[in-house]
């Protein structure tokens, strides 16, 4: 294997997959980055345990050379100092594999050598069907993630639950989450025909977020039985899938409510975010919701220990009743409002010790259930 | 005590001081901030076991009102609470004491309640014979400060080395500050009379060099036994001192080098750098300098477990012998080289196993001691 690389494309896809890499492996070889110099340029392969990020640079870039192969071939090495390494470096980079899979590296006067292991030892990506992939742009997928994937449980007591589930029907994608004292979906509409429904953890779609793609660009979706890969022009993120039954959440939803308030998106979350200052005092984060009448609601929070906070905020509009008073983990409801950018929401109270559903105003995609603590 | 602030005026000063303050104090009352309401203005008192930061809020700035204080007094309360809230609060702030130490503290439509400590138990701070004082712009003392603290001691095996030793001779400053593997110093030119010699605290100094004050303003230095203070026109900050007897430095010195090369600092930073990627491989961060022949010095690291990194920079300057090869830790080196903001270096060195003298080209005022390491 020999190739010379531009400085700045093989910088930013090594730098790219060395946040995934823990240097700290079990397997010394998962601490390292797969290079494989091929008839279409360079392949840098990185991974943790969830999952295999691959990443091409390509022989030309917008018509200008990136990559000259000399000889094609494969070598993995630490990421940690090949990271090191070449962003220190002063300009284009070339690599040369040595004997017992040892590198050179160069870059004008400065030469590295770099003790590497034998690419046949990398664990093999699994294979996957690219012909039953659905496609979605990029843009999509990450907003329906970032709007649900907050509320995975972050316990591994359920390991189901430290997942998003995802449902492919007809036409939509569903996404689901939740940690069984609060749930998040979100409904986006796409064109597929494809019936199926995978749990993907929640580490690996955030990943996915952090991939530096153009909202219009398509991922392509693949899976076997075990693995889900997401495919995009220069990128493919491969995550195993978490197996067991998801909860059927679809009829945790109440149908009907006891009282319906509209408020202002902003003004609600920088009063919540007030109230659960002294948050860190409780298990709960336990704030108290109260309709005091029909244009006013009473935020608030107290603690012998170390004070209390009570602010008055209007209703934008109400129907149903105006005397609710009921007692949340204040972080679930800023965690469920801060990800939704309408200007006004809609909170939906069913009664005393059952769930409410935050919603943005006229729109039903979106669902934020938030369950009510016991207030003492 | 009862007072309106302007918002920008106190959340500024509140959390300035909330960052020296540690939650987990086992003082509980140390957690705390001191609020005191006087005829100056607001005055507000914050400590961990090191330092206290006193900082005042004055009636008017630039002509306008700030500060409305309509009843004096004072109370402290937890800073964490207070910070959280202040900072999230809409508008000016009116803050009333109540009963049993607590505060009301009103914003807009916002109305929190923090309970408090009694002022009378916070310790008091050391009264300091002000006309002792040495006068020194800003600027000189914390560039002073910033060449020299990073190489105190890390450890407490010798707690007076943790400090930096600051010696006032007549229209000098000198400071000094070594781990016994590497000294830095650095004198500056003042005007005082004062012939006196402390040792302070690293941690103190760098929350010195953090308070947001221009480089012309004057600090002024007064001090008891224990105590040191730093007094700017609106903040002051008093640090312990730390006893024992400081090393005597002077004597280590060279006074005649075998070779002394002259460098360019910044490419020679970049090839240290460079050098020091598989600095954590070893405990002494080992690198190697060698002068190869009168133009010419190699810089060279190598692991039998990681690989290695080697080149060649030109040197600008040469006196004296050209043959010599000695071990350093890099980090040392490198933190030596970024507090000199010159365009060249000057290295001397004395032999094998001496150390070598690290200096900017034509200034004797800043001066870098660092000690080799064996190769093996």
């Amino acid at each position: 294997m020999e190739f010379t690389v531009s400085y700045a494309s093989f910088t930013t896809a090594v730098s790219d997959i060395n946040k995934i890499i823990s240097s700290k492996s079990v397997i010394p070889i998962l601490s390292g980055i797969k290079i494989e110099a091929n008839e279409y340029g360079l392949k840098l392969t990185g991974s943790n345990s969830d999952i295999f990020i691959e990443r091409t640079i390509p022989l030309l870039k917008s018509g200008e050379k990136v990559v000259d192969i000399k000889e094609f071939g494969s070598v993995v090495v630490l990421s940690k100092y090949l990271n090191g390494i070449v962003k220190k470096l002063p300009n284009d980079i070339c690599i040369k594999l040595g004997r017992n899979d040892s590198i050179t590296i160069k870059s004008g006067d400065i030469e590295t050598k770099l003790n590497g292991f034998n690419a046949n030892d990398y664990p093999k990506l699994p294979e996957m069907d690219r012909n039953t992939k659905i496609e979605i742009p990029f843009g999509k997928l990450t907003e329906a993630i970032k709007q649900t994937a907050f509320a995975v449980s972050k316990s591994e007591a359920k390991p189901v639950l430290t997942g998003v589930k995802m449902e492919f029907e007809e036409n939509k994608l569903i996404c689901t989450a939740t940690d069984s004292h609060r749930l998040a979906r979100r409904e986006v509409t796409i064109e597929s025909k494809t019936t199926e429904s995978f749990v993907v953890p929640s580490t690996s779609l955030s990943e996915l977020t952090h991939l530096k793609e153009a909202d219009s660009s398509i991922v392509e979706i693949s899976y076997t039985n075990n693995f889900i890969v997401f495919g995009t022009a220069m990128s493919s993120l491969y995550s195993r899938l978490i197996e067991g039954v998801y909860p059927n959440t679809g009829s945790l939803v109440p149908t009907e409510s006891k009282a319906l308030i509209t408020m202002n998106t902003q003004v609600l979350i920088e009063g919540m975010d007030r109230a659960c200052v002294f948050s860190t005092e409780w298990k709960h984060n336990n704030i108290q919701l109260e309709i005091v009448d029909d244009a006013t609601i009473k935020i608030s929070s107290n603690s012998t220990e170390v004070g209390m906070i009570e602010e008055l905020q209007k209703i934008i509009h109400i129907e149903g009743q105006n005397d609710i008073q009921m007692s949340f983990d204040g972080r679930f409801v800023l965690d469920a409002l801060k990800r939704i950018p309408e200007e006004n929401v809609t909170i939906r109270f069913d009664g005393l010790m059952k769930p409410i559903v935050i919603q943005p105003q006229n729109d039903s995609t979106c669902l934020h259930l938030i369950s009510p603590v016991r207030s003492y």
